[in-house]
């Protein structure tokens, strides 16, 4: 049974894999001192118009997200995010282990409220006593977020100006970027997020690496890069490994195919979960997709084809998630297609079963 | 002019000082191996009614939360508190600094919502990616609380049940603690604390020592609790220095006694307040009392009384703290009352200057 | 120009990339939790002999090290390690970066002198003011050294005996594992090691895998593994990655043939550097070779060979480095048999030129 | 029985309880913002010739310089020391437990080998994998050492030259720093510290106070002080009792005054003892003096007058410590003078007992 649970079930882009395996046994130096890593990077920079950037390549997620930002960060600094956020639910609290509060303001729909930002710094720096808490350092952002959702470059420029006015610096967790620039709804572009950030990652592993992200400090280049990231455990012996797959991402424009053509793929799986009568738990138009249904339905649905239970409304009802990736394929959707029952139809075929 | 804007303003309780400097040239070992620290710890366990507890002193509060939390907590696990928590709010991260998450819930005025605390408990081990996440290690929780409210036995007992059922310790943060056992309203005993938490913290410095906390391990003794202590900065060379204070404060029932004296005076600032038509924030009954005031009000009363401009409500209001603490005597009540104009008539008062 | 620098300037083994290449679309569960990665787990606890075992699987050896000691130590323990060991030296602050001290002990090539452990250990308790000072618990070896050079099992046997004596956990790194697996000198077994150890390692990165490391824990399994590892950026989404490799490692022998066949490479590699009058630094029996040349030489000889300036002597000689790998042939040998000069011949030859 | 084993034996000196007393019910501002804190920093900067010099006070010396390092260290910085050094032994690992290695060089009776600094820095950065090391940040010294002995001005002016020369900070931890400034032999001011260091502390503990350091950054202040000291949970509510203090101690020369007199006790007791027979250890000017017995000799001695086995050497002697301090007295070492056996009567009276 095909599982649309998430975006990394599958292991690498047919093209990766072939370079890999090109280059399996030229000789290179390690730790990120190969060819492949500097064209890789240099392509990238030059995706973001940005040829002062400094880019390097990390493993995973969590990895980039708590390098990333103890970087940006002074020892006594936090980092304000949505409390959707990834760095304050899912990673098992990186961020603090190595030091930093992470301090979550609301959202909506993963979206952070650019009012409640403003309110909070204001609010903050008011109080008489701001000296006996943790100081705002970051504001940390996800795009697409953990919903789907996209912000928008007006939205990212009024972050961006709360960042300068209250001297705190921007970071964007691009895990899924690909999946953002490969939306027509998406209007921030890889130079958008150069000229906002002051650091951004470009996602991998979830847009048809093995592994892998790419951490881009656009303007100024943090202090003994490769010290830093040896320290937290996050280098590789062999950087190849990771040079080798940007270098094929960031060619003949492949990250942005990757992307386009999920795209694609999410919004048939849109319109089939629609025609079908399941409820949309908000609008995301990127490669995730989130219905409701209940226990029962949950249950049957599971009969027929993978998806994840990604969580519970308030009301007890499952947000149930599809997701589309680079490896998704036209049959993939057909078969869905197929194999999806009306929500209507979902606990009446049970019964009969 | 007499202010009341918190409880340490001023040194120590008479009787303190004067121990300190009749048993000034005696001479002791340090770090806490003198007779004086052996004594107060012996006085502190039969209070508790604890003869196997674990009794150590440290010097401030913020020192004592980081340092218990982070010997009840494993490196991977966080502590729940109330969104007002002292370590949430006003400990600049000491926390977080130490490795841990805090996780904020729901709180009415400084009182954790016990029905949220057990929503999140039940939330979490039901989410299939709790893995992923922080695992709560501990419950925080200050008595009385920063907004001067009191837990009440069965509340503290509902707090160790929920514990219990999910593998937590429970951390009492005391730092007023006195103010609490002096209060008519209070059914927490200190035997009740040493029953019912994992360890708790009996507060010296606002109840009249120049600096100190004790902190009890009811049951269970830390591993190394001496080297724990010296690696996060907090062995005191002359122990002394807290064992004569504590010693004094737990002899002839002294601490029960500055406790009980600051809520009368307490009770008394609040008639006053009530009587000239400040508007309670609250209903506190230990020895902090919180108005409402405008902030024509607040400059205008600064005039005439010192107090704290403790926060702002939604609305905008002051929220103005009156303290009362070992050191207040009747006299300053007295002169309070004298001092204090009504507050319909601060702003005309203020007017006709 | 063939590079006999390290064991990490190809890709992997052609298995593995084949096993990647052959399983890249089946759909698995992230994080570890796919077929693979079970049956490389099952497959290395049958080698360990050791049915009970724990064993996880990450991306570089530096991550590995500071993860497993940190489940191993308390937050107040140091670990003991050889001055030499790679944790005290290059792997820029990662074991202190999670709170441990790391106290270095002397070594000859590489090998801890364990009378100095003992003396250190002896000495430690008998100090009444141990308690000021860090507890030592755990030692921390190499197998093979970074000198190349091994423990025996009578050795290995003796630590152990003081980590009980003393309290203490025992964790062997294992980069190059399968380096001394290989080696006919060698008389600890996978099983030794289970027996022996706390928790050990084995080597991917340097033994044919594209990045990975296997950590055993084969007594006693830490508390939320995976939780534990996810906080400190550790944990793969695409797990397979690791699993497939390794399940490809521990099939049909495969790791023990990688091991054998590169110290039959080391061993002709010696042979060649002996022959032609390099004197070895040491007796290194595994992949790691190490001759002594001046300046001169060595600049001469980078004309005709790679390797690596691995260290200087006191007396300013520089310590070469030739290594053999899983990818090295016999081909890669006799090429460096026919390129290499005589030592005696380097400058001569040179001056010529 | 008058102990000399070590010299926070006793309280405070009689003129700070006074101060203490003096001041106990003035009504003050927490956390430093309090005149006497004030006027203590203002006099401790002209004592220094430093008016731009940031002074702040802390309550314990191992606090004092873990904080101390971690602002002047980056994070993967770390900092170099004489093995000997209070850091390096005697701190329970508290600057390691802030993330930084503690690299150990040699010494010579607690003075830094400067050859051995030199060595080290310069095989650093010759070293091409010195980025997978930790960076030297800072070097650390105390004054007076550990064994008594002091620096030169010589000595710093070369350490300052070679931390400028690699980009390190310069720390100076005067735990004794009195009994160094009321030392004939020293010829490092107050003023020489705040033009050659980056950032020291002056001892208080050990002068006279009942607790507290005075830590003194002569040139740039770190950002966010009172927040980083906070966060470490270094801030006292009540500042004051620093203040007082230090404002005392630096008032008419008491600082001073108390050193010159505790040498010339020293000076005393260093003579009972040699001309008793004791051998001195080394040759240590200032309040600490070490004499070498065997350990029948240390139990007979031990019934005549209190002392501090503070170590052993290699052949197995202890290392007997008598320390002079702020509450010495003629007296005192008037019945040191009658109470000591010689030497070579020790055993011989212990057997006719």
């Amino acid at each position: 049974m095909r599982t649309f649970e998430c975006d990394y079930t599958e292991g690498a882009h047919p093209k990766i894999l072939e370079a890999l395996t090109r280059t399996n046994l030229e000789q290179m130096s390690g730790y990120g001192f190969d060819p492949y890593t500097a064209r890789a990077a240099e392509k990238i920079k030059a995706a973001c118009g940005a040829p002062d950037a400094t880019v390097t390549f990390l493993v995973g997620g969590t990895q980039t997200n708590r390098i990333a930002l103890d970087l940006l960060l002074a020892p006594y600094e936090g980092v304000l995010t949505p409390d959707t956020g990834h760095i304050n639910v899912h990673e098992a609290g990186a961020i603090e282990s190595a030091g930093h509060k992470v301090i979550a303001l609301k959202q909506t729909d993963g979206i952070l409220e650019i009012d409640a930002l403003e309110a909070y710094l204001s609010a903050f720096y008011a109080d008489a006593t701001y000296e006996h808490m943790v100081q705002p350092g970051a504001v940390y952002l996800t795009h697409p977020t953990e919903y789907g959702t996209l912000y928008s470059k007006e939205q990212l420029k009024r972050v961006r100006a709360l960042c300068d006015a209250y001297g705190m610096r921007l970071y964007v967790d691009g895990a899924r970027l690909g999946y953002a620039l490969g939306c027509p709804q998406n209007d921030l572009t890889l130079i958008d997020l150069a000229a906002l950030t002051d650091a951004f990652s470009i996602g991998g592993t979830k847009l048809g690496a093995l592994c892998g992200e790419a951490l881009v400090f656009p303007k100024k280049a943090p202090n003994m890069l490769m010290t830093q990231i040896k320290r937290q455990g996050g280098l590789l012996a062999k950087g190849r490994v990771l040079g080798v797959q940007f270098d094929t991402l960031f060619t003949d424009g492949l990250y942005d195919a990757i992307g386009r053509e999920a795209i694609r793929h999410a919004g048939r799986i849109r319109a089939i979960l629609t025609e079908k009568g399941y409820p949309l738990a908000w609008d995301s138009p990127t490669n995730q997709q989130f219905v409701l249904i209940n226990d029962a339905e949950a249950d049957a649905l599971s009969k027929h084809v993978g998806f994840d239970r990604w969580g519970r409304t308030k009301a007890g009802l499952w947000i149930a998630r599809f997701t589309a990736s680079w490896s998704t394929t036209d049959a993939d959707v057909d078969a869905l297609q197929a194999a999806l029952p009306a929500k209507n139809a979902l606990c009446r075929q049970e019964k009969s079963v």
